[in-house]
């Protein structure tokens, strides 16, 4: 297809295309001669991504070229790309390592992964940025006031491994790992908020059958 | 205790305890003299949940103080006071009426909870935020050609479910309905991050499991 079936079937003008050609978010289209270049399928499937990570997830740009790149690295393992692309999307805080709350917090979370009994989780800690942003956010709380230690945090853990395991084998129902690690992306900016608003909505629902509505 | 021990309790400077003062997000301390007011541990208590919101949440201010309100309105039953304060928090996107994926969208968030045999959430759901977010966030997902319906949804509602239950046997937990109040408060700014860490970090624990580390 041309640019402006591309435009018109994914939605984004035709301007804002040529700004992420340019910025090398989309790889460039088959050219056919000096002024028209041919578009497929896996440049609609892209540009939809892009427009995910950058106008909906606010994802820099320079963010959303390097997840992309790692979306694109076919010499790494699906862990590790997997792990890579979405390690560059916005995470929580960095811990501040001069704070005590923040020895705490890390003590906490790696008793935490011992009893769920996370090995790899344990073992791609050292590399891994939502590993940091955990202890982070644990030591924020710590330093708040508000306790949050391994006891409380298990259970929440075991609901999001079951989470997991329904992100993976809805994953793996995707032929190449080029769209898994796609999926995997635009999920963690556009699946996280609506499991945070069922969150929301199951609260609002376990209270009214606790306490009534009025 | 005096203002000076109530900033070196909380680690909130005199200056911004003085200005949530004025902005009405804390209640006056008892004077008790010219000069010189007495706070409390209730004070100390509501100013970590004002610093939560303010500087953790970036809660504008003004929302701020229109859930606290909530927070101490007694005259509302346990279900409307939650949710009173929980729906002045930033939610989602508003649904876009205009758009078809909209009326879309709505009809698999009617069709989810209608499984799920959510009646309550239901009832609710005309005067909640949280609905109307989900909607926007479903209809967004739609239009930028991610499939999202009540089949996928209802297995994640399920285990955001049982997260639920958990908040409210944590939340009963405390004596009276303020501090019941507060900890729901507190728990949407700082601990939706942490189930959010927790949900990616046991993604990559189940990745590692099924394709190896490297």
């Amino acid at each position: 297809m041309r640019l402006g079936e591309l435009s018109e079937r994914s939605g984004v003008s035709t301007a804002t295309i040529k700004y992420y050609l340019r910025e090398g978010l989309l790889a460039p289209g088959r050219q056919i001669n000096a002024t028209t270049a041919e578009y497929g399928e896996d440049h609609l499937r892209r540009l939809r991504l892009v427009r995910a990570l950058i106008q909906v997830g606010r994802v820099p740009v320079a963010n959303a070229r390097q997840a992309l790149k790692h979306v694109d690295d076919d010499s790494l393992g699906l862990t590790m790309r997997l792990g890579a692309a979405l390690w560059e999307l916005p995470q929580g805080p960095e811990p501040d390592e001069a704070d005590p709350a923040t020895a705490a917090a890390r003590a906490q979370v790696d008793r935490l992964l011992a009893e769920l009994g996370w090995e790899s989780a344990r073992e791609i800690g050292a590399l891994s940025p939502v590993h940091r942003s955990l202890v982070g956010l644990v030591a924020l709380l710590i330093r708040l006031g508000y306790p949050c230690d391994a006891e409380l945090m298990a259970p929440y853990a075991q609901l999001m491994h079951a989470a997991a395991r329904l992100d993976l084998d809805r994953m793996e129902t995707y032929a190449s790992d080029t769209e898994k690690v796609e999926l995997a992306v635009s999920s963690a900016v556009l699946f996280e908020p609506v499991l945070r608003a069922l969150h929301r909505m199951a609260q609002e629902e376990e209270s009214a059958r606790r306490y009534g509505i009025v």
